[in-house]
């Protein structure tokens, strides 16, 4: 089969149409440093497993300001200190934490936060996805993030894509602490506005979304031996520079986030045939990136 | 919001005084014997792995029949005697077949299939799915798939969801030929009508989504080493009676599957709080569950 590639190849490349159809990810590549956004080292949450991967995390304060106060406080109080990955449901989430511990939470903790499920829609500048969202009256970018509103309302939320992290929480009206995290698989969107979504994985995710997935119910590991040890959850900006790993974002309100929505819209490259038109939040994917 | 939503769920599902706030898999568990249909056993295909996992997969021949002919013709002529799953991408797909062999086809086998990338919407039975999709102008279900559609110019597709089995290929006009199939990790909905979806993952589905992931573009894997053995690729229909697994799936237009989405759309048990009032069509997912 692979040998019939090879004409296919040729034939588009030096035949009559001399124009290469760019491909989103082209849109990434040239795009000029000006484009890009340095996400805060404050903002950058590194977990290291036992196993020698690493899963980073980009925090969202401007969405979740008490949650995300609190992860850093936890963090910086060594409370992850000994904590698992105990969760991973196909189709779902991985899940982190102490689990069922009763460790008390260092200094700083808010033991009960404001639900912070969604905030208001005012004060946020919007990049429209521009096509329908079967979760809210819109959808678009804030930041970097992929954000569903209503404007009338005057609320928006993170919405659960692929690596979305939110916190853990039993029934309302608890909403968690963000000692216990979970990760997205798939995107999730009956989630959204239901749970606090406060950050992404924006490197790493195959160390969550290949583990063996759990037995029981939802997904827990049946036995303790099956945990995932975390060696260490730090903040980066806590980290030695030398160590500090650093991520930038392609702004979405660029031309060249423009334009790259409108190629993940419109897939014209070499494999699509039929461009959809349409593409949904999940599906465009933001790009980030490790700084050089 | 739970006290105004507790009586339109009353009107709706029960009567006057509901003792509980149904979930979707409530009306799974409660839907009568007629709501379910069959899955002929022509139609599923058993993968078993060296590891001792197994994956079946329903096969859709009302939609890429050429391609499904091709796959039973491969199956019953012991084609994929030392295939392996070979590619596995985060966030993207596994797939598996022969990869670069230059074995011949067995008898039966169409070397060159039409697309089948879409099918006539005419003469299908649709159950709308009642909210917004950015790929297509309509969505739904037939006889068990989520299927996108164009009524006015007349296709329909199967849509690339969670579990999802398309055909790989090389560059158009190749269509492939079933010998290499993928399953989807998560909605790749820009595939749609730009590649043949023949099947869905119906059971076994983590023994392919908690696989190690390629380090190579695109997720092949770097070693042959770490290919992931096949043992056998069987028709349901051609294994021993008492071997053969069966699987059922509910009826998309039942009157169960009816109440299952308006649920799915509108979560309201003891976990939520805030109903979405909409659902995309990856995320409905038919219920599909083996015959006792």
């Amino acid at each position: 089969m692979r040998s019939l590639l090879l004409p296919a190849i040729a034939a588009l490349l030096i035949g009559a149409a001399p124009a290469k159809l760019l491909t989103p990810n082209d849109i990434v590549t040239a795009s000029p440093a000006s484009a890009w956004r340095t996400i805060p080292a404050d903002d950058v949450l590194v977990m290291d497993l036992k196993s020698g991967g690493r899963v980073v995390l980009q925090l969202a304060p401007a969405f979740a300001p008490v949650h995300v106060a609190n992860i850093r406080a936890l963090a910086r109080g060594n409370y992850w200190d000994g904590a698992t990955i105990y969760r991973v449901q196909d189709a779902y989430v991985a899940q982190w934490g102490l689990n069922d511990s009763d460790k008390g939470f260092p200094a700083g903790v808010t033991a009960k936060p404001p639900a912070e499920y969604t905030r208001a829609l005012k004060g946020l500048a919007v990049k429209p996805l521009g096509y329908a969202d079967p979760y809210a009256p819109g959808a678009g970018f804030v930041d970097g993030w992929p954000v569903a509103y209503n404007a009338k309302a005057n609320w928006a939320n993170l919405a659960h894509c692929y690596g979305s992290v939110g916190v853990g929480r039993d029934l309302s009206p608890d909403t968690g602490t963000g000692g216990e995290l979970y990760a997205v698989f798939t995107p999730l969107r009956h989630l959204d506005r239901n749970i606090a979504v406060v950050g992404r994985v924006i490197d790493g995710m195959a160390n969550l979304s290949a583990l063996p997935r759990g037995t029981e119910a939802l997904g827990f590991y049946k036995d303790k031996a099956q945990y995932v040890p975390i060696t260490s959850i730090r903040l980066a900006s806590d980290m030695p520079a030398a160590d500090r790993p650093a991520y930038e974002y392609l702004d979405t309100r660029s031309a060249s986030f423009a334009t790259y929505l409108k190629l993940r819209a419109n897939r014209h490259d070499d494999f699509y045939i039929r461009p959809a038109g349409g593409v949904d939040l999940c599906n465009v994917q933001v790009p980030v990136r490790k700084k050089a």
